[in-house]
């Protein structure tokens, strides 16, 4: 492998194309003639608000999102989303419906809670330590909008269609499931994802809101808290992250002109996931993984061996055949491997191979 | 020049050193025999705390800060830390002092009052288009703050010295002089800079705060906006924006190593400001320089030729030439050389023989 890079299954921030950090690095010190770099351009240059648009006209074509929707860049993160929206949204004292199936749902509610915002938990995995996705929820039909997570990279799970929730608008922290596979926008009010996963370097995350969502911004909140301030201003208000969205476009433009769209690279993520969950279910026991088969996620594969030790042996073994970022979430332990995007198929089958090859060592 | 780079005078984002995009252009496809871009790097990995680290340790030792003081990293830009002080500093009902001295000061008024704060303007240079810095300032000595913007971007003014706020701490947006200069850290209760001016890429903002205006941050925040949040978890509560503090650490690595530290730094800011304001003035009225002379900044050089037409050929006829950036902000109009650190006196010299040029060809 070139520059002798690993295969990295990183949770985030995470793996990127090889050509997009290519192309960043030999165009590095002179951006498209522009004789600077493009951390050295203005925001307001051509050259960067192409960029931008760029970025904005491909997550439109790769969605195929209506008019009704706003492509944002914002910063602060998932962590900062779950703050803005309720500020945003919840200003006239109405409820919203949060689905709770992991940390990042549990700190989304935690964060409406912070605010005073009055917010119902229709449904949790927590009884189950989040192994899996809850089914047959009831929404409210009063409720301003309904929030899931996705993809909980953390416990492994992922919705693998989304619920019908009679039209409350749905909300969904995607960041570790954006753009890995196409989905129906429509019963969407409201998309955020931090870039870091799927879509480019972190520091930046993209929100997609619709024009409805937007009429319950309230006026008196402070500018870079408020949507409005970004989608009328098409995220130029003040500075942006501009590296981290150079990032995303050049990601954007892989997933759609090399990859050939989402139902492509949805079909290249399924088969990675498929490779690394058939390892792990023909082991006889010897990896075991800890998301209920029907709720696993196909970009987070969390799995636990026999025992601690074990599985720090692993860890040692597959970093020394260049295997990284291996590692369980802290609060949980244990090994995930993280197939996003950028992680290629040659990349899983070279973890298939270690993992067959360490069981049959050490079983 | 290699690579065909331009001059460049642009107000932010802004020109690098050449040799740390050099190194970043480098070693962009693994990090350090970590066989990951940095922008690959979990931000939990020994690699990319040891950059974070770095960054702090030099601020400190190059701001001579004491233990009092906490360096963190927050996303948003200088227009995000005009809600984040109010809201950490002022909910307790007491109220803060605030200095007007242009478009960033007006903004940072405007979003404490939008969160109903009481703040009060105890001086203001809005009676003459903000060409000046006030004098003898009355600051309440029972405000929780006194806030001022140390230099001013779009009207090219700068404190020449700090005001004596008898001991009411002081806050500054030092944005676009920051560690352009030393200066006594000792009165400031909190500074803050978005990095794209002097110290970094844009999509990273430095808080510098004390310890005695921590106890003040309220514990009803959400996380994202409290600054307890990122001092107790040393910015990595989530995924903070790793390129853009990878940029900061290397431009702080060189101004302490290759530049010499903060003295020598504004040594050469000096020379370059003076071989500037030098060839206006001596230009007989065919370069007009816009700030009052005693409250000139170093940073940006904000100047106008005798009318709108000649400013457009002078800006044409600069760019043909190599030197890029120089329109004045859209707001204001006119020229405008930002004069930041990675800014080189070799630039500004080749500004200068340009203009006496310009001025020789059509005066």
């Amino acid at each position: 492998m070139k520059a002798n890079r690993i295969h990295n299954f990183n949770p985030g921030p995470a793996a990127l194309p090889l050509a997009v950090l290519e192309e960043i690095q030999a165009s590095f010190l002179n951006y498209k003639g522009s004789g600077m770099s493009i951390v050295e351009l203005s925001h307001r240059a051509k050259e960067f608000e192409a960029v931008l648009s760029d970025a904005v006209a491909r997550t439109r074509r790769l969605l195929k999102l209506d008019d009704r929707c706003h492509v944002i860049f914002v910063q602060g993160g998932a962590s900062l989303q779950f703050a803005m929206i309720p500020m945003n949204l919840l200003a006239d004292g109405r409820s919203a419906d949060y689905v709770n199936t992991g940390t990042w749902s549990t700190n989304a509610i935690k964060e409406a809670r912070v605010l005073n915002k009055p917010v119902q938990v229709v449904a949790s995995s927590e009884d189950r330590q989040f192994t899996y996705i809850p089914a047959k929820i009831a929404f409210n039909p009063g409720a301003v909008y309904a929030h899931i997570t996705s993809n909980n990279t953390i416990r492994g799970t992922q919705w693998q269609s989304f619920p019908d929730t009679k039209g409350v608008p749905l909300i969904a922290d995607m960041s570790s499931d954006f753009m890995s596979r196409p989905f129906d926008a429509g019963p969407f009010g409201l998309i955020y994802a931090g870039a870091q996963k799927n879509i480019g370097p972190a520091g930046v995350t993209m929100v997609i809101v619709r024009d409805d969502l937007l009429k319950l911004v309230p006026e008196n909140l402070p500018a870079m808290l408020k949507y409005t301030t970004f989608t009328s201003k098409n995220s130029l208000y003040n500075t942006p992250p501009c590296f981290a969205i150079y990032g995303v476009h050049l990601v954007l433009k892989w997933i759609e002109e090399t990859v050939g769209g989402l139902e492509k690279m949805a079909a290249v993520n399924r088969t990675k996931a498929e490779r690394l969950y058939g390892c792990i279910d023909a082991s006889g026991g010897f990896y075991r993984g800890t998301a209920e088969p029907a709720s696993r996620s196909q970009m987070n594969v969390t799995f636990r061996l026999t025992g601690e030790d074990l599985e720090k042996r692993f860890l040692e073994a597959a970093a020394k055949s260049g295997l990284g970022g291996l590692k369980g979430h802290r609060s949980v332990g244990g090994c995930r491997a993280s197939l996003y995007n950028a992680v290629s198929l040659e990349a899983v089958e070279a973890l298939v191979d270690f993992m067959n090859s360490f069981a049959k060592r050490n079983g």
